[in-house]
């Protein structure tokens, strides 16, 4: 008896987790050759009976005790969970099943809760980086763990590496500070950055006198072809311009308006993603060096990892349209944003908002995959926000 | 002895011409397999001993009596021209070798004299247009004869080749108002367009629901694919909005501000080149759909033909950048413009200036064609007007 009753005391909680609490929102993690694969895995149990989705596809299965088993359909692919819940989440063994494959891979798979969104005032971080990233990676540990509502403070080093005092803090290439781990946030959100300030933490910034090669004609290029020698620039912030600190002949009162932006603001890529340098872009934001990133501006990037893992870097004191000569005034920078999460949005670009615009990123390997790109994501944002019909999104577009 | 002397009158005028008046500058025309070529001509005069250039290239002959003899060498080919002066100008025989030919060709020539600038003061004219052309030609009768300091007002018609009472005049395809020749233009000049009206005469526009091909991704081309419905748009000229007529639902109540600009501002292209349809482009200008061409704009064109023979036409009542469904807001339009010429100036790009910016227009097969054509031009503006140099003018693009 004392055994049987030893028994029901130590199921009674794997049952009570089991129908009252394994429903709604899970990071699911699969193993794909050695790789962490993360979906949103949502659950509804009715009795024994569970359906519910991984992503936007649907599953149904059981759960018995403290066992849990599911099935994904996808294609000729079939995918049979079984698992244990226990009081830290679910884990168990995949076993994937494809026409084209003669033998079943068995992967190993888990889950865990995401956080339900903290209760109580939103927080102002102070954040003083201590290292510096070269690559939007999902694995780099996150250097704060923040939630939606957040706010930090914190300082970039410009593209070469410097900080504020001009000390060489890490090797070149839009170095990042981050990532910034939002909790909440899963894959298949939407990341909101919203800049409150992006300001200059130095008076000069470095640049050069060179056009990159695939902006050039041959006839161009040939006229260019002595340049990328290093330029310092001064910058008054008191006057809020900026100033070549040893003029050439026909600059000698050459001075152009101030307006901070960042190149860099990225989520980590999603599954299948080798790291990208930080000199990269795509969906996932990155080095998009659009010069509309500004203060006051708000970023919405597309999550895939758990966390979203924000990175920010690569401050320009000022830069024209497409950073012609790959170098715009690079300078450290004084960054304060505020985090949000959307739950459950697609997005096919990183979006930008300013008190006047609307702006989508298209990032591709020609303008012309960039074009497309950015028009495809104008008109996802038009349908999904404004509810306009395809033929109301080419009227506004028009 | 009189009919010496009679020589000796016939004689006297002639040589007077050449010695007196044959320097200076000339429109060289010369037939190439049918096709008029024309060239600035420009003569100097040391005796009988003649120098001077075509275009940009030297050449030098003589003047012996009425006759004149020049040699213009360029790589393997040698044109030797032989000519009589009279007073309507000169005209002869080129011997044209060339190294890869068996036999030199012997086209003709002739040349004539370009006016000097008028004295007195400019005028405007009212030219109220009876026919449209559909093709940037230079076989195009000009409609007018007009100055540098000169003024037109004219009116457009629409795209699609309606006016401002509504009533077709011309099959679509962007129909121009024009050719105006411009005297004093030669090939190697850049036309002047300063645009001090661009105005609507009508109060409704045409468009339509689609987005063009070459801006779709495939997933929003499937979107997209019932596009292309005809859009009437009401054009509120007292409150400067733009509404649809029929507002589909989620448009019920969408205005857009109004900002009539030209699609079309163009001289005939230069030899060599067919004459291209009105919706196309190039480094004439041409269908550009710049909607920066708004009053108050000033247009730089480099001529290729004489008088330049220009175009104007497809009003928008507004365009977004990029003209993305291919038919913005088509209007009718009230149009005047002030010309003049800059002598011998080589432009790569056709030029906007605004009140604020400096602007080139990169016209290409792909965007990065385009890109590069842009810079080019830019860097070349910067380096002819600003006198940057290749280093200042990379410093001043980055």
């Amino acid at each position: 008896m004392l055994k049987h009753a030893a028994l029901i005391v130590c199921l009674t909680p794997v049952v009570l987790l089991a129908q009252g609490t394994i429903a709604g929102d899970w990071v699911l993690t699969q193993d794909v050759y050695g790789n962490p694969l993360h979906r949103k895995l949502t659950l509804t149990l009715d009795g024994e009976s569970l359906s519910g989705t991984i992503g936007r596809q649907k599953i149904d299965g059981s759960v018995k005790g403290s066992t849990i088993r599911f099935t994904l359909k996808s294609g000729d692919a079939i995918d049979e969970f079984t698992g244990t819940i226990s009081a830290d989440g679910m884990a168990g063994t995949i076993v994937h099943s494809d026409k084209g494959e003669p033998s079943p891979q068995k992967p190993s798979w888990s889950a865990h809760r995401v956080p339900p969104r903290r209760t109580g005032p939103p927080q102002r971080h102070e954040f003083v980086p201590t290292a510096f990233h070269r690559q939007f990676s999902a694995t780099n540990p996150p250097v704060l763990r923040i939630w939606p509502g957040d706010t930090v403070h914190t300082t970039t080093v410009d593209a070469g590496g410097s900080d504020e005092k001009g000390v060489t803090r890490v090797l070149g290439g839009n170095p990042e500070t981050g990532p910034f781990f939002v909790e909440t946030a899963m894959p298949g959100d939407v990341l909101v950055v919203r800049l409150n300030r992006v300001r200059l933490n130095r008076d000069w910034a470095i640049s050069d006198d060179g056009i990159v090669g695939r902006a050039l004609d041959p006839e161009f290029a040939v006229k260019m072809k002595d340049g990328f020698k290093n330029v310092r620039w001064h910058l008054d912030r008191q006057l809020g311009v900026a100033r070549p600190e040893n003029p050439p002949e026909h600059l000698k009162n050459f001075t152009l308006p101030i307006r901070p932006m960042l190149g860099c603001v990225a989520v980590a890529p999603g599954f299948g993603s080798a790291p990208p340098p930080t000199g990269d872009s795509g969906r996932f934001g990155g080095n998009m060096d659009f010069n509309e990133i500004v203060e006051g501006a708000t970023v919405y990037l597309p999550v895939s990892q758990p966390g979203a893992l924000l990175y920010v870097g690569d401050g320009h004191a000022l830069q024209g349209d497409g950073e012609l000569n790959g170098n715009a005034l690079e300078t450290s920078m004084e960054v304060e944003f505020t985090v949000d999460v959307i739950p459950n949005k697609p997005l096919m670009t990183p979006r930008v908002e300013s008190s006047t615009h609307i702006m989508t990123v298209g990032l591709g390997g020609t303008l012309e995959d960039a074009l497309r790109a950015a028009t495809a994501g104008m008109g996802q944002w038009l349908e999904q926000d404004y509810n306009l019909t395809p033929s109301e999104i080419a009227m506004v577009l028009g």
